[in-house]
């Protein structure tokens, strides 16, 4: 369809620098760095504390190989005035900015709104926390399980109530962390735009900032469909459901003679009618009161019995066959070891092999979102602390090679 | 800090053109018209399915109302050659379009990507599907629930293996289709970026369409931290770990003797040393095996029972209260009707109460990523089905009043 060479990544171009730390922060970075974008990382010279999260192979992480790719690192003590020169020529030569520190953290390291304008007009500035700049409740210590359950998710994570005496799971990965990255992201590509006079006004005229506030609670709750409204104007308040799904039956997952789960949305009538017939059940599609998704639904438990005894007479993958065979729409329940297999992720490169200096071959997780005419590259994989501080010094920030020596050698640079 | 008037939100005067339906390709639009983009939303004349989702009031749904926010309806038949032409004119006209039909839907609807460009060299044009574009495995029935148990979620979610027969629990939203959502999101504006000749290249100088290929299953997968790196590396197949966190302790849910679960993560040295003061239970804090991390994961079951033991004995309100005032982190689990109330959100106006035609005065969640030079508004609630197809069809696409009236007697609108 496309004939002509590869263009370079969307983003390539820009250069945004990164003052952040654990997750949401450094995974909006990620994501705009996977695009092209180039990523100057600010770490204090022991590092980025998430360097050393998750499971460890030659003594360091591997998370860290996705998580600080396509980045470069600059090692700088920020409680040295010379380290925050350092950090404002970076900036002064940047299109963005994006920063965890805790509300007003920026500002105290020397960076107010004034002094970033001063150094940069127009800069995108992005700023992270767990519950925003402003606000009564804004100091509030912000770890992503306390975010995710002010906005509402980790309420609706559970099973029904009643069900069980366990506490509601955390969804295993770092959630709400992620999304508010994601919402910081389109965040600094609409203040790009609104900075280059392409939208909005304002920005591009006056030199003014751009800033962009993101909290991981709002993130969240973004998220969460019509409950606030539902809540509002019906006093309802939405409950968990477990493995189903509040509004249709039968979808939910269901074990397999191996112990393995396996996802069954047969949630339309022409589903159900397919489905009763491959588990033999064709006397409940004839049932009058199951012809309707609202009967189905009142007899939920009933049919997701019929299912399950029929289903715990399969291996996993026989269950997926038998299901596919049938047009059904299901799955096994994907741990990590079915994801490096997938031929689907495999094929579009979602699932790749890269070569880390440290690591040796490793698979990473593609880039998203996929453009398939400049789809980019892993350009590197999460790189040393300090890394290029001296590189990024000389070609960035115009420093000689005599003042970054007796930058190393005060310790300021790492 | 900021004195001037209030800037126009960051993508005014972006036109987004969405075919879409259910929540992926609808929830980019949202968050894009949320910013402040016009949306223009085409759909059959009977309209997107999802407008039935969902709590009803006046017989009408409330998610609507935030789904459809924000965005113009055109009710059109795609199935008529002279509903392409209309759609067609309003394309030519428009920066960026959005669509999750099935792949290659677009294609057989008249739009593939020869004819987009002819209709607007430059275009960016988002897919949104399940399992991409391309690859052996793309034809595949595209549910939420099915992306996100193979993206490697659904398997996360869950108690630890071996402590409960029950199906793990699905996140409780549409988490997939939403973070498909923001990713297209982010492609459309990193898009236009490249388009504008601002970022990358090619785009502006050949005209050619910018393509976005966004997959549910991928969205999901990389938010999944390092779990593919681990396996490929150590063959470690990462595991559920119910409310917990798999390296830090203690931090989960804990019970309050009114039936609510509250948050705290006390997973530091110091902040167990505070809890353990603070349920009275200072014999924990002296054992040498307790002093670290990595030891209290070894205990963590005594640990969450000591603590939950003490919880029980107090409301959840008590229970928040007492932890605040050790400093020590925690919430508890929000239900919407904490949402609604919370004086932060509040106070950022991410609650906000919000006109609807429809159903009067509704609470709707705010805008994000918050622009607190120029927040935006929500400028109408969900319309309804072909509210805007007259005026887009004249405005927009230059249809004389004369030529509207006979598409709407043949039935090509509505």
């Amino acid at each position: 369809m496309n004939t002509r060479p590869e263009a370079p990544p969307p983003l390539s171009g820009l250069r945004i620098v990164e003052i952040g730390h654990f997750i949401a922060a450094p995974f909006a970075t990620r994501i705009l760095g996977d695009l092209g974008a180039e990523i100057i990382k600010i770490e204090p010279p022991d590092g980025d504390p998430v360097r050393g999260w998750g499971a460890q192979s030659n003594g360091a992480s591997l998370w860290w190989s996705v998580h600080g790719r396509n980045k470069r690192s600059v090692a700088v003590d920020l409680k040295s005035p010379e380290g925050v020169e350092a950090v404002g020529r970076i900036i002064a030569r940047s299109d963005a900015l994006i920063e965890n520190q805790r509300p007003g953290g920026l500002a105290r390291l020397g960076f107010d709104r004034k002094r970033l304008q001063e150094l940069r007009p127009g800069l995108v500035v992005a700023h992270v926390s767990g519950y925003g700049q402003t606000g009564p409740l804004r100091d509030r210590a912000a770890f992503g399980v306390i975010g995710e359950a002010i906005g509402g998710l980790r309420h609706l994570t559970d099973h029904a109530p009643g069900t069980t005496n366990l506490p509601p799971p955390r969804v295993g990965i770092s959630i709400g962390d992620s999304v508010a990255g994601l919402y910081a992201a389109i965040g600094v590509l609409a203040g790009l735009l609104r900075r280059d006079g392409r939208t909005g006004s304002g920005g591009a005229e006056d030199g003014d900032i751009n800033t962009v506030d993101v909290a991981l609670t709002e993130a969240v709750l973004s998220l969460t469909e019509g409950i606030v409204t539902e809540y509002g104007a019906l006093g309802l308040v939405r409950q968990p459901v477990g493995a189903r799904i509040a509004s249709a039956a039968p979808t939910s997952a269901y074990p397999s003679a191996d112990g393995r789960w396996v996802i069954v949305a047969a949630n339309s009538d022409l589903l159900f009618q397919r489905l009763t017939a491959l588990i033999g059940r064709e006397d409940l599609a004839v049932r009058p009161e199951l012809q309707t998704n609202a009967g189905r639904l009142k007899h939920v438990d009933e049919l997701d019995e019929a299912i399950s005894a029929w289903s715990r007479r399969f291996d996993a993958g026989r269950l997926t066959e038998l299901l596919a065979k049938a047009d059904i729409p299901s799955t096994l329940i994907y741990t990590a070891a079915e994801i490096a297999d997938d031929p689907q992720f495999r094929a579009r490169g979602m699932v790749r092999e890269v070569s880390d200096p440290l690591h040796g071959d490793l698979l990473h997780p593609g880039i998203v979102p996929h453009f398939p005419d400049s789809p980019g590259t892993i350009r590197c994989t999460g790189p040393e602390v300090g890394q290029d501080t001296a590189a990024v010094l000389a070609e960035i920030a115009g420093y000689s090679q005599d003042e970054i020596k007796l930058l190393y050698q005060k310790g300021v640079i790492a």
